[in-house]
């Protein structure tokens, strides 16, 4: 048979596995719960014993098998050594060679954002390019990076952070990571809810968004599909935020393709044309021609970037 | 003997060349006059001619010369392609390929701004990291990236651009990209005088900077140095808008060392330290602790970097 490849996707609620076929086609996905209690400490077993037990089940042999990637929410190195994911309790140690003892096989570890990234390079939104740019948003705003093929760490694991450039000088409220002013505190899910907030429970603007209780981004963007104002100045300013980022980032690595994903980007176009009306003026004219798409995975982003990290290019 | 290589920086007024050893010595240098009359139909020729005259001088045999690389004032495709060197008279075309006939030698080309980071990262202030970026101050602000040692060109030759940036939203100054609030129109040399000028012209404000006629970006440093507020104002304005901006590019690249070089370093460790006083706050946290460097190799870093791009990794 041929060779085959486990994907993981290592959240703060599940664990999402994958089985691939060298040539990218998922032949099984499932998922388990992330046990997060004793210091994350289950967390790495428990996925070890959710790849043999696939393994059992699928009669493979251990030469059939690649190996084992895995996305992980925080900073990760090259060399696979965790920096921090204050989320699942860990603290710094080589998850990569952990994984590795426990399993048995190869295994490389990244962010997962990056490793996202790497899924939609390898079989999605940007399948068939070189170089490119993914921007993640969620709750947050992720990032990665691939450059001639190859998906870029940095020297601390936090290549593709661009959820956390500054794009506003005179903010006051602190972003997660203890700045002020980053790109996720706009273009996220999170910002967007926030701004809505700000406009409508401080004015009387007529909008439809004050009859959804509870409100999410998602209805937000809902609502300015049907020419809300107060929903279209949000999604302007997601927009205009997260254009005239990646016309700075086109600066630094002048992608061919940027692959715009996440939860926010489930809502469709009008979110990858609200940043591109601000991406192209914004960019230097070399980079203006630049493909935007929406990512094309969905959630299964990041199980494709973990088998394809430990396929490698 | 061992093996050599000739590293070539063309300008808009000199070309610069250079002979090298692969361990990186420098052999030897000159210069010769940029002619760039006939739409700089006379360059290339000129250039063959140079190191033509200098192999037989130096009685050189074919097999002892690794090539020849070159930096040229303009976006650069990674195949040789030049895109545009409008102050070179030069259209599209594969300058590569048309020099290699010339020598009949082996060349490689690149962006000028991204051979000198090549350079630093050889020779100079980057020896021995992985992942650099490098920005150029002089009249324009350019830049360099290097992750895992290999010099980033992108797809339209454009990465390292970091002097078209934006930086300041509301700017009404047309930059020479043909953008506004672009990080050359405050980081630059021109940018600092441009600033002197505006607040000298236009207020009674007293400073040194007034007793120097047509001042230049060096004077108003060195008026810095003696703490004249007027030029301490242009140069935390310089630090201010570029220690942000490489804020922001670590957010995407994550690099080890950032150099800063071109005319501007000359002034020294005062313009390190304008810009890292604003970097250190405003990078995301795992990338604040950075390196700051100064440019070590002034001029030849375009020589030294021409002769790694040919040489290789």
């Amino acid at each position: 048979m041929s060779k085959v490849i486990f994907g993981v996707d290592l959240g703060g609620t599940t664990v999402k596995l994958g089985l691939f076929d060298a040539e990218g086609n998922m032949l099984d996905k499932w998922e388990i719960v992330t046990r997060k209690e004793d210091s994350g400490s289950h967390i790495l077993p428990d996925i070890a014993d959710s790849i043999k037990a696939k393994i059992e089940e699928k009669n493979l042999n251990a030469e059939d098998i690649v190996g084992v990637g895995m996305g992980v929410p925080g900073p990760v190195k090259e060399d696979g050594t965790v920096i921090k994911c204050a989320n699942l309790g860990w603290g710094v140690f080589n998850v990569q060679d952990e994984l590795a003892k426990l399993v048995n096989l190869p295994v490389r570890v990244g962010n997962d954002a990056n490793v996202a990234a790497l899924g939609e390079f390898w079989q999605g939104g940007g399948k068939g390019y070189r170089n490119m740019v993914m921007v993640t948003l969620g709750t947050g705003v992720g990032g990665g990076i691939i450059v001639d093929g190859h998906l870029i760490y940095g020297t601390n694991g936090s290549a593709g952070e661009i959820g956390h450039m500054k794009v506003e000088e005179n903010e006051t409220r602190v972003c997660g990571c203890g700045k002020k002013g980053c790109l996720e505190q706009y273009s996220s899910a999170t910002g967007v809810v926030y701004m809505a907030h700000q406009i409508l429970d401080n004015t009387d603007e007529p909008s439809t968004i004050r009859d959804i209780p509870n409100y999410e981004a998602k209805d937000i963007f809902e609502c300015a599909k049907h020419d809300d104002p107060v929903a279209l100045r949000c999604l302007n300013s997601l927009g205009k935020h997260l254009g005239i980022a990646l016309a700075n980032v086109a600066c630094v690595v002048d992608p061919e393709i940027i692959v715009i994903g996440g939860g926010v980007s489930k809502s469709g176009q009008i979110i990858a044309d609200a940043v591109h009306k601000y991406y192209t003026p914004n960019a230097f004219h070399a980079c203006r021609d630049c493909v935007f798409t929406l990512a094309k995975l969905a959630n299964d982003a990041g199980i494709y970037g973990g088998a394809k990290l430990v396929l490698g290019d």
